[in-house]
Protein backbone atom coordinates (compact mmCIF):
# COMPACT_ATOMS: atom_id res chain seq x y z
CA UNK A 1 0.00 0.00 0.00
CA UNK A 2 1.29 3.50 -0.66
CA UNK A 3 0.30 6.82 0.77
CA UNK A 4 -0.13 10.33 -1.44
CA UNK A 5 1.27 12.64 1.60
CA UNK A 6 -1.50 15.55 1.08
CA UNK A 7 -0.34 16.79 5.06
CA UNK A 8 2.89 18.65 4.67
CA UNK A 9 2.10 22.04 3.53
CA UNK A 10 1.25 25.14 5.58
CA UNK A 11 -2.62 23.86 6.03
CA UNK A 12 -2.15 20.46 6.69
CA UNK A 13 -4.58 19.29 4.36
CA UNK A 14 -5.27 18.94 0.21
CA UNK A 15 -7.20 22.17 0.19
CA UNK A 16 -4.41 24.33 -0.77
CA UNK A 17 -4.17 22.83 -4.24
CA UNK A 18 -7.60 24.42 -5.41
CA UNK A 19 -7.71 27.81 -3.11
CA UNK A 20 -4.27 29.01 -4.52
CA UNK A 21 -6.17 28.38 -7.53
CA UNK A 22 -9.11 30.50 -6.36
CA UNK A 23 -7.18 33.37 -4.29
CA UNK A 24 -4.43 33.78 -7.29
CA UNK A 25 -7.56 34.31 -10.08
CA UNK A 26 -9.79 36.79 -8.05
CA UNK A 27 -6.19 38.83 -7.07
CA UNK A 28 -6.06 38.65 -10.53
CA UNK A 29 -9.37 39.96 -11.53
CA UNK A 30 -8.89 42.75 -8.45
CA UNK A 31 -11.57 40.93 -6.53
CA UNK A 32 -11.51 42.48 -2.93
CA UNK A 33 -13.18 39.61 -0.52
CA UNK A 34 -14.33 35.93 -1.20
CA UNK A 35 -16.78 33.87 1.01
CA UNK A 36 -16.73 30.06 2.04
CA UNK A 37 -18.25 27.28 3.96
CA UNK A 38 -16.16 25.36 5.63
CA UNK A 39 -16.08 22.00 7.73
CA UNK A 40 -12.54 23.24 8.87
CA UNK A 41 -9.84 22.60 6.34
CA UNK A 42 -11.25 24.60 3.06
CA UNK A 43 -11.48 27.75 5.56
CA UNK A 44 -7.72 27.03 6.74
CA UNK A 45 -6.71 26.99 2.93
CA UNK A 46 -8.89 30.09 1.67
CA UNK A 47 -7.77 32.16 4.74
CA UNK A 48 -4.41 31.43 4.05
CA UNK A 49 -3.44 31.53 -0.08
CA UNK A 50 -6.29 34.79 0.34
CA UNK A 51 -4.89 36.74 2.79
CA UNK A 52 -1.52 36.68 1.16
CA UNK A 53 -3.39 38.12 -1.22
CA UNK A 54 -4.63 41.03 0.40
CA UNK A 55 -8.51 39.39 0.26
CA UNK A 56 -11.03 39.97 2.35
CA UNK A 57 -11.45 36.22 3.60
CA UNK A 58 -15.28 35.56 5.52
CA UNK A 59 -15.78 31.62 6.51
CA UNK A 60 -18.41 30.23 7.79
CA UNK A 61 -18.12 27.16 9.41
CA UNK A 62 -20.27 25.30 12.73
CA UNK A 63 -19.51 26.36 16.22
CA UNK A 64 -18.78 22.62 16.75
CA UNK A 65 -16.19 21.98 14.27
CA UNK A 66 -13.04 20.85 15.80
CA UNK A 67 -11.48 23.70 17.65
CA UNK A 68 -8.08 23.41 16.23
CA UNK A 69 -9.85 23.82 12.67
CA UNK A 70 -11.62 26.81 14.25
CA UNK A 71 -8.54 28.20 15.58
CA UNK A 72 -5.92 27.50 12.35
CA UNK A 73 -8.96 29.55 9.88
CA UNK A 74 -8.87 32.71 12.21
CA UNK A 75 -4.62 32.29 12.71
CA UNK A 76 -4.71 32.33 8.59
CA UNK A 77 -6.21 35.45 8.79
CA UNK A 78 -9.74 34.41 7.83
CA UNK A 79 -13.03 36.20 9.34
CA UNK A 80 -14.57 33.29 10.95
CA UNK A 81 -18.49 33.38 11.52
CA UNK A 82 -19.97 30.26 13.60
CA UNK A 83 -23.72 28.90 13.16
CA UNK A 84 -25.34 26.05 15.19
CA UNK A 85 -26.18 22.89 13.34
CA UNK A 86 -24.39 20.96 11.20
CA UNK A 87 -22.09 21.90 7.73
CA UNK A 88 -25.49 22.24 5.61
CA UNK A 89 -26.06 24.80 8.44
CA UNK A 90 -22.96 26.92 6.97
CA UNK A 91 -23.23 26.25 3.60
CA UNK A 92 -26.74 28.20 3.46
CA UNK A 93 -25.32 30.89 5.88
CA UNK A 94 -22.40 31.37 3.01
CA UNK A 95 -24.65 32.20 0.35
CA UNK A 96 -26.65 34.62 1.79
CA UNK A 97 -23.37 36.02 2.93
CA UNK A 98 -21.80 36.07 -0.72
CA UNK A 99 -25.14 37.31 -1.90
CA UNK A 100 -25.86 40.66 0.45
CA UNK A 101 -21.88 41.19 0.08
CA UNK A 102 -22.06 40.79 -4.05
CA UNK A 103 -18.41 38.92 -3.70
CA UNK A 104 -17.52 35.33 -4.71
CA UNK A 105 -18.59 32.28 -3.01
CA UNK A 106 -16.48 29.33 -3.11
CA UNK A 107 -18.66 26.06 -2.91
CA UNK A 108 -16.55 22.99 -2.42
CA UNK A 109 -16.98 20.46 -5.04
CA UNK A 110 -19.50 22.67 -6.71
CA UNK A 111 -16.93 25.31 -7.27
CA UNK A 112 -14.69 23.89 -10.17
CA UNK A 113 -11.48 25.29 -9.10
CA UNK A 114 -11.47 23.34 -5.81
CA UNK A 115 -12.26 20.14 -8.58
CA UNK A 116 -9.09 21.52 -10.11
CA UNK A 117 -6.80 21.74 -7.20
CA UNK A 118 -7.53 18.04 -6.41
CA UNK A 119 -7.09 17.06 -9.88
CA UNK A 120 -3.17 17.51 -9.96
CA UNK A 121 -3.32 15.08 -7.13
CA UNK A 122 -4.16 13.32 -9.56
CA UNK A 123 -1.59 14.09 -12.04
CA UNK A 124 1.26 13.36 -9.14
CA UNK A 125 -0.01 10.18 -8.96
CA UNK A 126 -0.14 8.76 -12.44
CA UNK A 127 3.40 8.35 -13.27
CA UNK A 128 3.06 5.94 -9.75
CA UNK A 129 0.01 3.58 -11.38
CA UNK A 130 0.12 0.75 -13.75
CA UNK A 131 -3.74 -1.18 -14.98
CA UNK A 132 -5.14 -2.95 -11.72
CA UNK A 133 -3.97 -0.35 -9.36
CA UNK A 134 -6.51 0.82 -7.08
CA UNK A 135 -6.93 4.41 -5.69
CA UNK A 136 -8.95 5.23 -3.05
CA UNK A 137 -10.10 8.59 -2.10
CA UNK A 138 -12.17 9.91 0.95
CA UNK A 139 -15.78 10.80 -0.14
CA UNK A 140 -17.04 14.54 1.35
CA UNK A 141 -18.78 16.87 -0.92
CA UNK A 142 -16.57 15.01 -3.98
CA UNK A 143 -14.38 17.67 -4.80
CA UNK A 144 -11.12 14.95 -4.68
CA UNK A 145 -12.92 11.88 -6.00
CA UNK A 146 -14.36 13.65 -8.71
CA UNK A 147 -10.70 15.97 -9.35
CA UNK A 148 -8.43 12.54 -9.07
CA UNK A 149 -11.05 10.63 -11.05
CA UNK A 150 -11.15 12.71 -13.87
CA UNK A 151 -7.61 12.36 -14.28
CA UNK A 152 -7.38 8.77 -13.59
CA UNK A 153 -9.81 8.06 -15.80
CA UNK A 154 -8.65 10.01 -18.55
CA UNK A 155 -4.53 9.50 -17.96
CA UNK A 156 -4.57 6.08 -16.49
CA UNK A 157 -8.06 4.50 -17.18
CA UNK A 158 -6.94 0.93 -16.04
CA UNK A 159 -7.23 2.10 -12.19
CA UNK A 160 -9.97 1.58 -10.14
CA UNK A 161 -11.44 4.60 -8.60
CA UNK A 162 -12.91 3.41 -5.07
CA UNK A 163 -14.36 6.44 -2.87
CA UNK A 164 -14.67 5.67 0.60
CA UNK A 165 -17.28 7.48 3.08
CA UNK A 166 -18.46 6.69 6.50
CA UNK A 167 -21.30 4.58 7.67
CA UNK A 168 -22.35 7.62 9.71
CA UNK A 169 -21.95 10.33 6.67
CA UNK A 170 -23.50 8.11 3.48
CA UNK A 171 -24.92 10.58 1.79
CA UNK A 172 -23.29 10.65 -1.57
CA UNK A 173 -22.32 6.83 -1.55
CA UNK A 174 -26.54 5.95 -1.21
CA UNK A 175 -26.72 9.18 -3.89
CA UNK A 176 -23.74 7.23 -6.13
CA UNK A 177 -25.86 4.28 -5.73
CA UNK A 178 -29.01 4.92 -6.05
CA UNK A 179 -28.07 7.15 -9.32
CA UNK A 180 -29.67 9.66 -8.04
CA UNK A 181 -29.01 12.34 -4.92
CA UNK A 182 -30.61 10.59 -2.10
CA UNK A 183 -29.95 13.22 1.05
CA UNK A 184 -30.17 12.18 5.06
CA UNK A 185 -31.62 13.52 8.05
CA UNK A 186 -28.60 13.81 10.32
CA UNK A 187 -25.00 12.03 10.63
CA UNK A 188 -22.92 10.32 13.36
CA UNK A 189 -19.31 10.70 12.52
CA UNK A 190 -15.77 11.44 13.67
CA UNK A 191 -14.69 12.04 10.45
CA UNK A 192 -15.78 15.83 10.40
CA UNK A 193 -13.89 16.75 7.11
CA UNK A 194 -16.47 14.48 4.92
CA UNK A 195 -19.97 15.27 7.16
CA UNK A 196 -22.23 16.56 4.63
CA UNK A 197 -26.39 15.74 4.06
CA UNK A 198 -27.27 17.26 1.10
CA UNK A 199 -25.18 15.78 -2.16
CA UNK A 200 -25.10 18.60 -4.67
CA UNK A 201 -26.39 17.03 -8.54
CA UNK A 202 -23.77 18.29 -10.36
CA UNK A 203 -21.35 16.42 -8.57
CA UNK A 204 -23.25 13.43 -8.31
CA UNK A 205 -23.21 13.33 -12.06
CA UNK A 206 -19.51 14.24 -12.34
CA UNK A 207 -18.88 11.09 -9.82
CA UNK A 208 -21.05 8.60 -11.35
CA UNK A 209 -18.54 9.20 -14.52
CA UNK A 210 -15.81 8.51 -12.83
CA UNK A 211 -15.60 6.10 -9.93
CA UNK A 212 -15.65 2.45 -10.00
CA UNK A 213 -17.00 2.12 -6.25
CA UNK A 214 -18.55 3.71 -3.16
CA UNK A 215 -17.97 2.06 -0.61
CA UNK A 216 -19.07 2.99 3.21
CA UNK A 217 -16.79 1.59 6.48
CA UNK A 218 -17.31 1.96 10.42
CA UNK A 219 -15.82 4.34 13.00
CA UNK A 220 -13.66 1.84 14.60
CA UNK A 221 -12.63 0.99 11.42
CA UNK A 222 -11.60 4.34 10.80
CA UNK A 223 -9.99 4.53 14.14
CA UNK A 224 -7.86 1.05 13.31
CA UNK A 225 -7.08 3.29 9.92
CA UNK A 226 -5.47 6.15 11.86
CA UNK A 227 -3.39 3.76 14.18
CA UNK A 228 -2.03 2.22 11.68
CA UNK A 229 -1.06 5.25 9.83
CA UNK A 230 0.84 6.25 13.29
CA UNK A 231 2.45 3.12 13.71
CA UNK A 232 3.58 2.60 10.17
CA UNK A 233 4.01 6.04 9.06
CA UNK A 234 4.71 8.07 12.31
CA UNK A 235 1.72 10.18 11.05
CA UNK A 236 -0.78 12.11 13.37
CA UNK A 237 -4.12 12.18 10.29
CA UNK A 238 -7.67 13.54 10.81
CA UNK A 239 -10.39 10.38 10.52
CA UNK A 240 -11.05 11.61 6.81
CA UNK A 241 -7.62 10.67 6.09
CA UNK A 242 -8.08 7.23 7.53
CA UNK A 243 -10.99 6.12 5.37
CA UNK A 244 -9.29 4.58 2.51
CA UNK A 245 -6.75 2.26 5.11
CA UNK A 246 -10.35 1.60 6.87
CA UNK A 247 -11.40 0.15 3.46
CA UNK A 248 -8.38 -1.97 3.21
CA UNK A 249 -8.89 -3.34 6.39
CA UNK A 250 -12.72 -4.32 6.55
CA UNK A 251 -11.86 -6.28 2.82
CA UNK A 252 -8.41 -7.33 3.07
CA UNK A 253 -9.31 -10.00 0.21
CA UNK A 254 -10.58 -7.18 -2.12
CA UNK A 255 -7.17 -5.54 -2.67
CA UNK A 256 -5.05 -8.13 -1.22
CA UNK A 257 -1.70 -8.31 -3.89
CA UNK A 258 -3.02 -5.08 -5.30
CA UNK A 259 -0.81 -1.65 -5.07
CA UNK A 260 -3.34 0.39 -3.60
CA UNK A 261 -2.41 3.95 -3.37
CA UNK A 262 -4.38 6.01 -0.96
CA UNK A 263 -4.59 10.02 -0.11
CA UNK A 264 -3.85 11.16 3.40
CA UNK A 265 -6.04 14.28 2.68
CA UNK A 266 -5.63 16.18 6.22
CA UNK A 267 -3.96 16.18 9.67
CA UNK A 268 -5.90 19.05 11.42
CA UNK A 269 -7.28 16.75 14.14
CA UNK A 270 -7.55 18.17 18.05
CA UNK A 271 -4.02 16.00 19.49
CA UNK A 272 -6.38 14.96 22.66
CA UNK A 273 -9.19 13.84 20.74
CA UNK A 274 -7.02 11.58 18.31
CA UNK A 275 -5.27 10.17 21.47
CA UNK A 276 -8.97 9.39 23.04
CA UNK A 277 -9.46 7.73 19.72
CA UNK A 278 -6.06 6.02 18.81
CA UNK A 279 -5.09 4.63 22.63
CA UNK A 280 -8.86 3.58 23.26
CA UNK B 1 10.22 27.83 9.89
CA UNK B 2 10.02 25.27 7.02
CA UNK B 3 10.22 21.82 7.47
CA UNK B 4 11.91 19.26 4.59
CA UNK B 5 10.39 16.04 5.22
CA UNK B 6 12.72 12.63 5.11
CA UNK B 7 10.39 10.31 6.14
CA UNK B 8 7.49 9.79 3.98
CA UNK B 9 9.07 6.94 2.40
CA UNK B 10 9.99 2.80 2.85
CA UNK B 11 12.22 2.94 5.09
CA UNK B 12 11.04 6.50 7.22
CA UNK B 13 14.58 7.91 6.75
CA UNK B 14 17.07 9.84 4.30
CA UNK B 15 19.16 7.23 4.51
CA UNK B 16 17.26 5.54 1.00
CA UNK B 17 18.98 8.38 -0.92
CA UNK B 18 22.51 6.95 -0.03
CA UNK B 19 21.30 3.16 -0.13
CA UNK B 20 19.78 3.13 -3.92
CA UNK B 21 23.18 4.72 -4.74
CA UNK B 22 25.10 2.03 -2.79
CA UNK B 23 22.74 -1.26 -4.05
CA UNK B 24 22.24 -0.18 -7.59
CA UNK B 25 26.08 0.34 -8.25
CA UNK B 26 26.76 -2.78 -6.64
CA UNK B 27 23.88 -4.46 -8.97
CA UNK B 28 25.34 -3.16 -12.10
CA UNK B 29 29.17 -4.59 -10.99
CA UNK B 30 27.63 -7.65 -10.15
CA UNK B 31 28.12 -7.75 -6.50
CA UNK B 32 26.43 -10.48 -4.42
CA UNK B 33 27.05 -9.03 -0.85
CA UNK B 34 27.29 -6.24 1.40
CA UNK B 35 27.51 -5.43 4.93
CA UNK B 36 27.48 -2.23 7.41
CA UNK B 37 27.10 -1.03 10.31
CA UNK B 38 24.29 0.76 11.89
CA UNK B 39 22.71 2.62 14.14
CA UNK B 40 19.47 1.60 13.01
CA UNK B 41 18.32 3.45 9.86
CA UNK B 42 21.31 3.03 7.45
CA UNK B 43 21.09 -0.80 7.92
CA UNK B 44 16.97 -0.75 6.74
CA UNK B 45 17.88 1.15 4.13
CA UNK B 46 20.01 -1.33 2.97
CA UNK B 47 18.12 -3.86 3.65
CA UNK B 48 15.78 -2.44 1.23
CA UNK B 49 17.68 -1.20 -1.47
CA UNK B 50 20.27 -4.17 -1.84
CA UNK B 51 17.43 -7.47 -1.11
CA UNK B 52 15.57 -5.23 -3.91
CA UNK B 53 18.49 -6.03 -5.83
CA UNK B 54 19.15 -9.58 -4.82
CA UNK B 55 22.11 -8.76 -2.62
CA UNK B 56 23.12 -10.53 0.60
CA UNK B 57 23.32 -7.54 3.30
CA UNK B 58 24.45 -7.81 6.71
CA UNK B 59 23.79 -5.58 9.27
CA UNK B 60 25.63 -4.83 12.56
CA UNK B 61 23.78 -2.63 15.12
CA UNK B 62 24.31 -2.97 18.89
CA UNK B 63 21.98 -4.78 20.83
CA UNK B 64 19.74 -2.04 22.24
CA UNK B 65 19.54 -0.17 19.40
CA UNK B 66 15.57 0.61 19.50
CA UNK B 67 13.84 -2.70 18.87
CA UNK B 68 11.48 -1.29 16.18
CA UNK B 69 14.71 -0.33 13.99
CA UNK B 70 15.77 -3.63 14.85
CA UNK B 71 12.55 -5.62 13.55
CA UNK B 72 12.52 -3.43 10.65
CA UNK B 73 16.03 -3.88 9.65
CA UNK B 74 15.14 -7.91 9.72
CA UNK B 75 11.58 -7.17 7.48
CA UNK B 76 13.57 -5.49 4.62
CA UNK B 77 15.34 -8.83 4.71
CA UNK B 78 18.93 -7.92 5.85
CA UNK B 79 20.95 -10.26 8.08
CA UNK B 80 21.41 -8.93 11.14
CA UNK B 81 24.10 -9.26 13.69
CA UNK B 82 23.97 -7.71 17.38
CA UNK B 83 26.99 -6.81 19.13
CA UNK B 84 27.00 -5.20 22.49
CA UNK B 85 28.41 -2.35 23.19
CA UNK B 86 27.85 1.11 21.35
CA UNK B 87 27.83 2.45 17.80
CA UNK B 88 31.13 2.16 17.52
CA UNK B 89 31.85 -1.44 18.21
CA UNK B 90 29.46 -2.44 15.48
CA UNK B 91 31.60 -0.35 13.36
CA UNK B 92 34.67 -2.53 13.82
CA UNK B 93 32.65 -5.58 13.55
CA UNK B 94 31.25 -4.55 10.72
CA UNK B 95 35.11 -3.86 9.24
CA UNK B 96 36.32 -7.24 10.44
CA UNK B 97 32.88 -9.08 8.61
CA UNK B 98 33.50 -7.01 5.09
CA UNK B 99 37.38 -8.20 5.43
CA UNK B 100 36.59 -11.49 6.05
CA UNK B 101 34.16 -12.06 3.65
CA UNK B 102 35.70 -9.84 0.90
CA UNK B 103 32.52 -8.18 0.25
CA UNK B 104 32.07 -4.19 0.27
CA UNK B 105 31.42 -2.32 3.94
CA UNK B 106 29.41 0.64 3.52
CA UNK B 107 31.08 2.83 5.85
CA UNK B 108 28.52 5.79 6.40
CA UNK B 109 29.44 9.29 5.93
CA UNK B 110 33.30 8.37 5.05
CA UNK B 111 31.52 6.15 1.95
CA UNK B 112 30.92 8.95 -0.57
CA UNK B 113 28.17 7.63 -1.85
CA UNK B 114 26.45 8.07 1.80
CA UNK B 115 27.10 11.66 1.37
CA UNK B 116 26.10 12.09 -2.11
CA UNK B 117 22.63 10.65 -1.62
CA UNK B 118 22.13 13.40 1.24
CA UNK B 119 23.41 15.80 -0.99
CA UNK B 120 20.31 15.23 -3.65
CA UNK B 121 18.06 16.54 -0.14
CA UNK B 122 20.45 20.16 -0.76
CA UNK B 123 19.46 19.91 -4.67
CA UNK B 124 15.93 19.44 -3.64
CA UNK B 125 16.55 22.63 -1.35
CA UNK B 126 18.26 25.13 -3.14
CA UNK B 127 15.33 26.40 -5.55
CA UNK B 128 13.53 27.38 -1.72
CA UNK B 129 16.22 29.06 -0.36
CA UNK B 130 17.58 32.91 -0.44
CA UNK B 131 20.61 34.25 1.19
CA UNK B 132 20.08 34.81 4.57
CA UNK B 133 18.70 31.58 5.09
CA UNK B 134 19.46 28.82 7.35
CA UNK B 135 19.21 25.25 7.33
CA UNK B 136 20.07 23.19 10.42
CA UNK B 137 21.14 19.92 10.14
CA UNK B 138 21.12 16.90 12.06
CA UNK B 139 24.70 16.12 12.72
CA UNK B 140 25.60 12.17 13.24
CA UNK B 141 28.24 10.83 11.51
CA UNK B 142 28.59 13.61 9.10
CA UNK B 143 27.22 12.38 5.66
CA UNK B 144 23.97 14.31 5.88
CA UNK B 145 25.76 17.88 6.90
CA UNK B 146 28.85 17.31 4.26
CA UNK B 147 26.13 15.97 1.46
CA UNK B 148 23.67 18.98 1.78
CA UNK B 149 26.12 21.20 2.91
CA UNK B 150 28.68 20.87 0.23
CA UNK B 151 25.44 21.46 -2.58
CA UNK B 152 24.19 25.00 -0.40
CA UNK B 153 27.85 26.08 -0.60
CA UNK B 154 28.12 25.32 -3.97
CA UNK B 155 24.97 26.70 -5.05
CA UNK B 156 23.53 28.65 -2.62
CA UNK B 157 26.71 30.09 -0.84
CA UNK B 158 24.58 33.25 1.51
CA UNK B 159 22.66 30.08 2.94
CA UNK B 160 24.11 29.67 6.47
CA UNK B 161 24.56 25.71 7.81
CA UNK B 162 24.07 24.67 10.88
CA UNK B 163 25.04 21.42 12.46
CA UNK B 164 23.34 20.40 15.56
CA UNK B 165 24.16 17.44 18.04
CA UNK B 166 22.74 16.54 21.20
CA UNK B 167 25.07 17.51 24.45
CA UNK B 168 25.13 13.91 25.49
CA UNK B 169 27.23 12.75 21.93
CA UNK B 170 29.00 15.88 21.00
CA UNK B 171 31.89 14.38 19.27
CA UNK B 172 31.85 15.68 15.84
CA UNK B 173 31.05 18.93 16.98
CA UNK B 174 33.68 19.18 19.52
CA UNK B 175 35.92 18.35 16.49
CA UNK B 176 34.62 20.99 14.33
CA UNK B 177 35.44 23.40 16.93
CA UNK B 178 38.83 22.51 17.61
CA UNK B 179 39.44 21.84 14.12
CA UNK B 180 40.90 18.18 14.79
CA UNK B 181 39.43 15.01 15.79
CA UNK B 182 37.52 14.68 19.41
CA UNK B 183 36.66 11.61 20.57
CA UNK B 184 34.52 10.81 23.63
CA UNK B 185 34.73 8.25 26.34
CA UNK B 186 30.86 8.29 26.54
CA UNK B 187 27.25 8.80 25.28
CA UNK B 188 24.06 9.86 26.78
CA UNK B 189 21.23 10.85 24.51
CA UNK B 190 17.70 9.68 23.17
CA UNK B 191 19.22 10.66 19.71
CA UNK B 192 20.48 7.16 18.34
CA UNK B 193 20.77 7.99 14.91
CA UNK B 194 23.32 10.50 15.71
CA UNK B 195 25.29 8.93 18.66
CA UNK B 196 28.74 8.41 17.84
CA UNK B 197 32.23 8.75 19.60
CA UNK B 198 34.84 8.64 17.02
CA UNK B 199 34.89 11.39 14.18
CA UNK B 200 36.18 10.19 11.01
CA UNK B 201 38.96 12.54 10.23
CA UNK B 202 37.76 12.85 6.00
CA UNK B 203 34.97 13.72 7.36
CA UNK B 204 35.68 16.30 9.59
CA UNK B 205 37.66 17.68 7.02
CA UNK B 206 34.54 18.12 5.17
CA UNK B 207 32.43 19.35 7.28
CA UNK B 208 35.29 22.17 8.09
CA UNK B 209 34.77 23.77 4.42
CA UNK B 210 30.80 23.27 4.81
CA UNK B 211 29.63 24.15 7.95
CA UNK B 212 28.94 27.76 9.37
CA UNK B 213 28.36 26.61 12.40
CA UNK B 214 27.76 23.28 15.10
CA UNK B 215 25.36 23.85 17.90
CA UNK B 216 24.55 21.33 20.95
CA UNK B 217 21.13 21.05 22.54
CA UNK B 218 20.40 19.35 25.51
CA UNK B 219 17.76 16.87 25.70
CA UNK B 220 14.68 18.68 26.92
CA UNK B 221 15.25 20.71 23.81
CA UNK B 222 15.11 17.76 21.80
CA UNK B 223 11.99 16.40 23.44
CA UNK B 224 10.31 19.58 23.08
CA UNK B 225 11.28 19.81 19.68
CA UNK B 226 9.46 16.29 19.34
CA UNK B 227 6.46 17.48 20.58
CA UNK B 228 6.71 20.66 18.19
CA UNK B 229 6.50 18.61 15.42
CA UNK B 230 3.68 16.36 16.99
CA UNK B 231 1.59 19.45 17.62
CA UNK B 232 2.44 21.96 14.70
CA UNK B 233 2.79 19.28 11.60
CA UNK B 234 0.93 15.96 12.54
CA UNK B 235 4.66 14.46 12.33
CA UNK B 236 5.94 11.12 14.94
CA UNK B 237 9.25 11.78 14.95
CA UNK B 238 12.47 9.96 16.11
CA UNK B 239 14.71 12.69 17.78
CA UNK B 240 17.33 12.91 15.77
CA UNK B 241 14.92 14.40 13.24
CA UNK B 242 13.93 17.20 16.17
CA UNK B 243 17.84 18.44 16.43
CA UNK B 244 17.11 21.56 14.32
CA UNK B 245 13.48 22.37 16.29
CA UNK B 246 16.06 22.21 19.36
CA UNK B 247 18.46 24.68 18.14
CA UNK B 248 15.68 27.20 17.80
CA UNK B 249 14.03 26.86 21.10
CA UNK B 250 17.38 27.31 22.25
CA UNK B 251 18.36 30.11 20.99
CA UNK B 252 15.43 31.99 19.07
CA UNK B 253 16.63 35.54 18.99
CA UNK B 254 19.54 34.52 16.48
CA UNK B 255 16.74 32.84 14.31
CA UNK B 256 13.95 35.31 14.19
CA UNK B 257 12.94 37.09 11.31
CA UNK B 258 14.75 34.58 9.14
CA UNK B 259 13.37 31.64 7.24
CA UNK B 260 14.80 28.55 8.72
CA UNK B 261 14.43 25.25 7.19
CA UNK B 262 15.05 21.94 9.01
CA UNK B 263 15.54 18.64 7.79
CA UNK B 264 13.57 15.93 9.22
CA UNK B 265 15.44 12.52 8.80
CA UNK B 266 13.87 10.00 10.40
CA UNK B 267 10.96 8.48 12.54
CA UNK B 268 12.10 5.25 13.40
CA UNK B 269 10.74 5.19 17.15
CA UNK B 270 9.56 3.51 19.23
CA UNK B 271 6.04 4.56 20.10
CA UNK B 272 5.82 3.61 23.50
CA UNK B 273 9.29 5.65 24.40
CA UNK B 274 7.90 8.27 22.04
CA UNK B 275 5.08 8.63 23.73
CA UNK B 276 7.06 8.95 27.58
CA UNK B 277 8.90 11.79 26.27
CA UNK B 278 6.54 13.45 24.85
CA UNK B 279 3.67 13.37 27.67
CA UNK B 280 6.24 13.40 30.26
Amino acid sequence: MSIKLETANPVRSFKGRGMELVASRLADQGATAVVCASAGNLGQALGWSGSRRGLDVTVVARRLAPAVKLDRIRSFGANLELVDGDFEVARERAVTLARQRGVRLVEDSLDLDTCEGAATIGLELVSALSPGDVVLIALGGGAMATGIGHVLKTLAPGVEVVCVQPQGAPALTLSWRARRVVTTDSMDTIADGVAGRFPIAAVLDDLLQVADDAVLVREESIIAGMRMLLEHAGLVVEPSAALGVAAVLEDPDRFAGRHVVTVICGSNVDLHAYQGWVAG
